[in-house]
């Protein structure tokens, strides 16, 4: 079982990765030298650790300068069912950019996932979301009649759908179903992202219930990985709320 | 505000994504026309999302066949803390291939998660982690010492780190903290995980803590994008475990 130098180097880079994104270099990562001896490695794995964040664009590497953070990626609270803008609070302020808002017949799928009889009339909303004019999100949402058409209504440049569907039901959000996956940026994604074609994804399906257990809200979110972690807690027994 | 096909095409794409995952289709989709008519679609749209789909290996075109269901994903449950062999019970054997198990002085970023001091002896172990001798996921472990030196003396490829470590310490694993992202698979890894490169991994960071607060077990894994979709739910109200 030989060890080879990427084994090492990816070791060293997961370390580092989580350091980065929890702000433990302000800006200016050590040197070679500190890192090896950190990480009991020799330089050129240090270095090779380092290609491998550069290469998903964490960190810069400039003669003379040296190594930089390059991007710093924001949470998303898995903790709790929040919106976007809910669960960035006080780091910056999202932007909406409706792509479509328009009343459909529900596909069968979308139908049975919203209790609905087939062909029921939803509302179909595509938003992509900036923070810092920088796209974070492509979200596709499928809202039930007894919401969607208020919601309509509303400004859906700078409020989350969440906060909408609690302020027009009257009551507050239950619990939501959640399917987290990776994927690659289609091109046609990754140019409406903003993002080179092929670069990773976090994909969620998310339905939400209202507090009465209605199914009102069901998501189709693209995450841009290289922006965006996914941060919460587990507990080894089951969570009472959950048990039914 | 023009609407491309391409917009119709993700949209189609992503009904089709969950319903796969969920089994709705036997092994064979609908036809392009029926899809057509279920998503009030154009055939070029349907054929444009299929193409989507294949693009992710999810499906397999044949001409005179039609299209088939070439992979399904296993779902790992993000409701409780669970290890892989826990979460998949019933839906096949974990192998896990032993790439590395040593003892390692900790690098000092894992001994401050560890609460540990820097340069304490922690052991290391690397697993290739099988389901259905097709590779699942590549996992990195820091165990501190009062679980670590244990767990080396049992079979390692056929038991769950977290069983063991329950076994070893006598009582129950409590909460852990988990951060989620996607990446791409750099070359090595992707060749590690018999997966093209550049291929969308979920990567998880996790701290594990016994029942009593003691942080044991920090894990970095990365799990084949195309093979795993993580599923949990979530709660408005904060879980009353999580308020301290």
């Amino acid at each position: 079982m030989r060890r080879l130098r990427a084994d090492h180097a990816r070791r060293v880079a997961d370390i580092l990765r989580q350091q980065i994104h929890t702000g433990a270099f302000a800006d200016t990562l050590p040197g070679e030298q500190d890192l090896a001896a950190e990480h009991q490695a020799s330089r050129n794995t240090v270095r090779e650790a380092l290609a491998l964040l550069q290469d998903e664009g964490l960190i810069a590497r400039t003669p003379r300068v040296g190594t930089t953070v390059a991007a710093r990626k924001v949470d998303h609270g898995l903790d709790t069912l929040l919106g976007l803008q809910e669960t960035l609070e006080g780091r910056g302020v999202v932007r909406n950019e409706v792509r479509t808002a328009t009343r459909i017949s529900a596909p069968p799928a979308v139908a049975r996932r919203l209790a609905l009889e087939p062909g029921t009339r939803v509302v179909y909303i595509e938003r992509l979301r900036f923070l810092a004019d920088l796209p974070l999100s492509l979200d596709l949402t499928y809202l039930a009649p007894e919401v969607g058409p208020a919601v309509l209504e509303h400004d859906l440049e700078r409020t989350d759908i969440f906060v909408l569907l609690e302020q027009i039901s009257g009551q507050s959000l239950g619990s939501a179903d959640l399917a987290v996956e990776a994927v690659c940026a289609d091109p046609h994604t990754a140019a409406t992202l903003d993002t080179p074609p092929g670069s990773a994804l976090l994909m969620l399906e998310r339905l939400t219930r209202l507090d009465d257990g209605t199914p009102v809200d069901l998501e189709y979110i693209r995450l841009r990985g290289d922006r965006i972690t996914l941060r919460g807690s587990l507990s080894r027994s089951i969570p009472e709320w959950k048990v039914l």
